[in-house]
């Protein structure tokens, strides 16, 4: 038997989100392999086995599915959303950087709907003009760099969209990162915290930035900041679709 | 009957990326409406209307979407990828800002696989790290905008999409765009250029930024620049997790 490495985002939550091209992977799969929460939403079935794994081993979750692949399973990564934003393909690659024997197997990766533009079409259009997409975990860059990401995208007038705003491991970050983003958009840009989204749980709040606290997120929480032009229609937050 | 407007989007091209929430609300529509080439992608059946319009009249066709709606129709609009990103919905809200009696209506906006993760998919993960999105049409900002856009982005050390590179009407604006990328980013930057991305007609072809030229693009691709760690590993490109 041939084996394959699939590496599949199931979007954000909602089962009528998933493609059916993942859905057509993991029917097909002898393994199925993920973050815990991400692996409890697959369906056990006869002559499938779940890998679930926890949090922060992303590279050896890789090389344990590309060693699967490597003897004949048909193993599937799941990530939640897009696993190529802020997800496992980058780990898989990373892999394969130091295995070239693996470098050789059937791998795919198929995209899914990311959690920052399932919480855009939740609230309106607020991604609707150029946008920037950060990962404010500081767990994987310096805080120096995401500082300077956020001058440069407020500089230029880019939406922007926050994965991982804030964790019990480091309470902090996202307090500061509301601070740049203070000095250099001021109090009046709407900010626009979306949790849980396409879930049962979904709550979508938008405030003025300087109405915003840290509190307002938390690890399942994905964070919009509009640009100077973004404003509320009715019960709607959007971007034109010109410049200022 | 109550009508309704959903702003759905059909994905980069292929039917195994268009989600179940989109595919069911297009089974239950009196009217799709849209740019020619997507409408072409909905099978006529008994008791739908099919409403294709020509580009650059998207006001217009939000205007005449919204019109319908109000009369009780159940009216999709199509876009290709996702809605939200240089698509439909922000042109929806943009009808909808003059015209308060519309604002009441059941309004819904579903996402879609959006190109660039299309294309950052089938490429291996170049969109691992922080990156931006750029819409380098200068049909509804100028030149200015997008060259300090392009050089924070740089400057920020963000990978990179861009959507509209190039159309036969504006065949200047990626030549200039590109020369600003070599300025800002060194001739061997890794460039990528993903034509008609999940079609059969699917091209995707990787150079250093000192060999793009314009004419690798057109108004079928999307362009991702990496970031200064974005790298080849067997037949894939990736951005690592970790910043430089």
């Amino acid at each position: 038997m041939s084996g394959s490495l699939v590496i599949a985002g199931l979007g954000p939550g909602a089962e009528a989100m998933v493609t059916p091209e993942v859905t057509a992977a993991l029917a097909e799969a002898t393994d199925v392999v993920g973050y815990i929460p991400y692996v409890a939403r697959i369906l056990p079935r006869e002559g499938l086995t779940l890998h679930p794994s926890d949090n922060r081993v992303e590279l050896d979750r890789a090389r344990a599915a590309l060693q699967m692949a490597a003897v004949g399973r048909r193993v599937v990564i799941v990530s939640s959303g897009d696993p190529g934003v802020f997800a496992m393909a980058s780990a898989v690659f990373e892999a394969l950087e130091d295995a070239p024997e693996w470098q050789r197997l059937d791998i795919r990766v198929l995209p899914g709907i990311t959690a920052m533009l399932a919480a855009a079409a939740a609230a309106g259009a607020p991604l609707g003009h150029d946008f920037c997409c950060i990962n404010l975990s500081d767990n994987l860059k310096p805080w120096e760099v995401i500082e300077a990401r956020l001058r440069h995208a407020a500089q230029g007038d880019f939406a922007m969209a926050f994965y991982n705003p804030r964790s019990a491991s480091r309470p902090d970050t996202f307090a500061k990162a509301l601070e740049v983003l203070r000095q250099e958009c001021g109090p009046d840009r709407l900010i626009l915290f979306a949790r849980a989204v396409s879930t049962p749980d979904q709550v979508i709040n938008t405030v003025a930035l300087g109405d915003a606290t840290p509190e307002m997120a938390d690890m399942r929480t994905v964070v919009i900041v509009g640009n100077a032009a973004t404003r509320r229609v009715g019960r709607w937050v959007y971007t034109p679709r010109r410049a200022l």
